[in-house]
């Protein structure tokens, strides 16, 4: 099974990376970009394990080693089954 | 407009950081992750352009600010569209 995580910073908190690039494009001339937020992707092979039990276990890693909950929130998606 | 760009190690490329993160999974137990690789998801909001215009933007900044072209690949989708 092939799941992809999401990490970002929840919207409360400041993104100094992301306000950077943003400001790194306008200086190139993209004046249409009003906003960037940067985050991490993971993308993980799994194996043996059911979808319920993968499930359970990918809002555990994220919480527990992937993200810090008191400033990050996380999204994940199955990308390819079995 | 909403557009969200994931950029990550070309599949020929060593990923130490996920590396990192699978041994550290492997000694908290979760034995049934078999591979992980990290990358980047920049969040962008766009506005006073066409989609169109997007799709000739969102490759060009990819290619010169967000990813390293030599060692990266990316990709992108629209999130939210006008």
């Amino acid at each position: 099974m092939r799941v992809r995580i999401l990490v970002s910073l929840k919207d409360s908190v400041l993104d100094p990376q992301g306000q950077t690039v943003k400001n790194a494009l306008h200086t190139l001339g993209y004046a249409s970009i009003k906003d960037v937020r940067q985050g991490k992707v993971f993308e993980l092979e799994l194996e043996g394990i059911s979808e319920k039990e993968a499930g359970k276990i990918i809002p555990e890693i994220s919480d527990k080693v992937l993200a810090n909950p008191i400033i990050e929130k996380f999204s994940w998606q199955i990308l390819e089954k079995g």
